[in-house]
């Protein structure tokens, strides 16, 4: 049985962590860390885990955290774990961090995007990039895994077959992304509330959205070259998921149904990852609460260019979900162990 | 394993039957019944359900399906069971029937309320009414399981104690319920548009809702006495979920504290049986995607009245997760074998 | 032109009293008071009043504004005019009071529900409550009205006709209320946000609620008798709209006609009241943005009892538009001078 | 007194109309026409117009129509107004058309994305695509407006200047939109069930959007030039509202404060375009039930594009609203006569 500990339990995130995990065979939760709720029951905090979790919350006491547990989650603000972090707590636990502290590679890019001062960028090479359908392997021996960003998460896994074969001119990339208002955390501020978002759609963070590197490095990675886009993220009045609608120019002509096979060929054995029949484009309400991501292209053959599309729930894949893959991975259990939920309609 | 038909598995209830059995561990379903889809791919109706059900919708006929399955649910229109089931069929196949058919074991309430004539009345002495709860035994060893109403379940799992103690005036019952849309089906009207829905509260059913007879002889076993009750349903814009205030009149004076120690009497030994702590009135947003009911009190000493409260995932503990519950019980299984979701938020 | 001031204009309440305001040809605004906001312009902090609104938030010195204006609004926390109002004050300016401080004529009541020391209790007999449908006459010659709560104003006018004809029991009248959440107001609290409420319905200030007594203050006016009331309000995932389901005990047997004939001679001439048609139950989408009120009953002859129902905006009856429909009693114009407002739907 | 007949007066965009034709001081609505109610109350289709609406429905008789009416508003299905509409008629009568009838001045074009014969090519010339901002003049001439789509209304308002100050490249359009669910009108469709829009988000009528065209041929009008696009709609949770946000390369490098030069000459003495502060994006909620179009743009200074984005009530400035503009334009009067409601927030 995995010990875990949860530091940030009471985000949104985090409780997503605690349900998944509770529902996971070999995993369980031992701490559940919360600066604001030290001493308060979590199902206090949190009703619907009356008569299932028990726990008081405590501190996001790291070190001590490190002696009673196996795997540490971080679901807590930029700049924490980075300046918490060490060699020695390594050595005694494993970290997957839901932050985007180990995220981007190149420190400088951190902290221009992110406006902190990176305080343990010598850790930074050797944490994985989570995104397991890509960096599987890495994860396996990881002591120390980045858990990708929601958007990156969804766009990276639908764009990313059109770069890796070279299909699209990687300078054409435009990602309109648009999220469900769980992805924007359960602090109290006046633009959440239920009357500002409710009855409304608006973009945000217009060319200044801090996933915007760690898109365009994974990006990178795929086409062989750095890759600039544009990545426009929309505020959409519902709980949960992520819709991607990208854009790029064909190099050359190509048909759908050669695009989808190339497609096919990369995720048909992935667990999490199905592509959709043709012309059928991606919904959030066919992933909530699961793990799945929906992918599909379309071509349009007037402008020659692709539509790359991928829905997914932000708090399970985009989250809590790849947290656990990641967990899994590392530990080595079956990757899908505890996240074979049938997504949940209507 | 057991083998399981669902006749009528394209409406929403039947929808949650197959995600609910898809994720439990001794049962699998062997025809998924649908009038309307026939030879349609079940995947292509529910998104959801893409590379995890590759099944195609078969047509609604019982006694070809009762040569395959050992268990039958019927998520259908009222009078489609009546009309079908037959004591040969019974012996090859226990069957769970969603809709209002067997519930009431007065035909003539029946006929009175649904505007249809019952066609095989001589069943209804033997039907047990799947109220898990209330009925454990019998469901054990019943061959025919009337699966409660939404509103009943909930109505009669929070009210059911105060008659049973005999504190209340069974006559003063007073039930204002409220539920999500999925209530109302898959079925294509106008009045269930989003538009429609949206943005909007109303009561439907006033004084007539079809409902009120079974929820008035369920209050009446628990009080030994004919009870008659008002029972105003609302339509809230949400998917999942319902909400049950009631109110009754006091026969004499009584603290909070007693009553609710008569409720944890009765529900601590139940698993899907919540009494929440005092001054926590029960929300839908904590049991959704769960077999939970929470319930609790409240007395207003001012009135010398109490207020009973309920809340409940209306697709779940209102149907499909109660008939698998049932089921569960009428093969011997534990009862809460694959229903221990923890509850989805957000 | 009337000259009006508004103190808490960037509530709810007050931007809605802005758009009112802005559209009446009598009045206009020259006073947006806001303690949290002073020295914003108005228009950033409502995007809709940008090129509509370009003044700057001030703050709100009740004794500067009273030089300025000739009607003041009060949109603010119980307990602020209370504190602030005077005789002098009066003698230079009306008063519209949204708060509750001068809705109780019992200051021993106010305080004991609202738990403030109330700081002018001499102003109380002067104040007359503005509901214009019943006390016209006094609200005309008023120098400080108190606007009603949004549920008092449902509640009232549902109720007020039943109990005015003596039919039923004062004692036996049980309110169940439902509301969208911008009755909850715009402050930054968590249980606002849009993931707590979407989704969502719940009871809240179970028995305690502080609209209790005012309701039942303007039923025992009704009733000529005092009146007790349960009072239930629930929050409903929607922005605007209040609904009434209202229950009490028939004195005698009497038919739903003979007691519509009694609610269209009380309202047939109201403008705001609409008596809906036998057999319609009121809906929120139906009122929307508009000052009506929609008010219909249903006896149900199985327990003699009847269901009075009303729904209506919180924001315009319910606030903001009662508010500005007082003033223009107030001022001798037509009562529903720039109320005349279609509901917007869908 | 305008005299304004509606033919497809139950639709939504055919309620609006009702809406603001009943709040205009010179026009009234003498024929509510609808093909599935005739006969019917209006205001038992649309509750909101009780007490204010005692007509009852009519047919479709636009000759009939003719001779009661000085104008007639077609809120009909693509290709009723083709085949009915008649020079003769035209003697008689305005006709402003919310259907897509007239908008495309290639029939072909028409043809071809709408499938079917176009019954009035003749027609064809003479109709004044009835987007005023931009065709004021032909407009105030016309015997015939194209009231145009929704999309293109906020599209080619939104990108317009760019292409007209040939500051981007016309082939590297990208139209990524969003609409709230009134958009897919009210039939009863299960796509469009509550429970299937809410808490979700999809594409839909990827590369084959028939508003494609009519956008392209607006936008080519301002680039002197054919212009292809990728347009992609999104449907929204919500009632009401359309965002668009486009992508555009810059053909060469400019500021984005002179580009906001650009747009404030055009539209700063149009009544209801807005453009918004810089860093402000449209949004939704702050022109619901108005007749405005916020706009704005962002310049990607790493990748040289620029971001353009609109933000518009689709049943007002996307139709009714937009034909009332045209209306006044046509009759002589002020452009904003009834359309300067404030929009409502919440």
């Amino acid at each position: 049985m995995i010990k875990a500990g949860i530091i940030g339990s009471t985000g949104y995130a985090g409780e997503e962590l605690v349900r998944l995990l509770w529902q996971h065979k070999d995993a369980q939760v031992v701490w559940y860390g919360s600066r604001s709720y030290v001493d308060k029951k979590y199902r206090d905090i949190y009703g619907n885990m009356f008569r299932i979790v028990d726990d008081v919350c405590k501190d996001d006491n790291l070190n001590a955290l490190a002696e009673e547990a196996d795997v540490i989650f971080t679901a807590t603000p930029q700049g924490f774990l980075a300046s918490e972090l060490t060699e020695e707590l390594l050595q005694k636990v494993k970290v997957i961090d839901l932050s985007a502290d180990y995220r981007l590679k190149d420190v400088a890019v951190y902290e221009q995007w992110y406006k902190i001062k990176h305080a343990s960028p010598q850790l930074l090479p050797e944490a994985v990039y989570g995104l397991c359908e890509v960096n599987r392997e890495a994860v396996r021996g990881a002591r120390l895994v980045a858990n990708p960003g929601c958007y990156p998460t969804c766009t990276t896994l639908a764009i990313r077959p059109m770069l890796k074969a070279g299909l699209i001119d990687p300078s054409s990339v435009i990602v309109d992304a648009k999220s469900g208002t769980s992805g924007a955390g359960r602090g109290a501020k006046t633009a959440n509330l239920y009357c500002e978002v409710n009855e409304n759609i608006k973009a945000y963070g217009v060319t200044t959205h801090r996933h915007t590197p760690e898109i365009e490095e994974q990006l990178s990675y795929a086409a062989g070259e750095p890759v600039n886009i544009i990545f426009t993220p929309h505020l959409v009045p519902m709980n949960r998921g992520i819709l991607i609608t990208a854009y790029a120019n064909l190099k050359e002509r190509i048909s759908e149904e050669d695009i989808r096979e190339i497609y096919h060929r990369l995720y048909d054995d992935e667990t999490f990852v199905r592509v959709l029949d043709p012309g059928v484009p991606p919904e959030t309400r066919w992933v909530r609460g699961s793990n799945y991501v929906d992918v599909n292209i379309a071509v349009d053959e007037r402008t020659n260019r692709v539509i790359m599309m991928g829905a997914m729930d932000n708090l399970v894949k985009g989250a809590a979900g790849q947290a656990v893959q990641n967990m899994n991975l590392m530990f080595g259990l079956p990757e899908s162990e505890g996240l074979m939920q049938v997504p949940m309609f209507p």
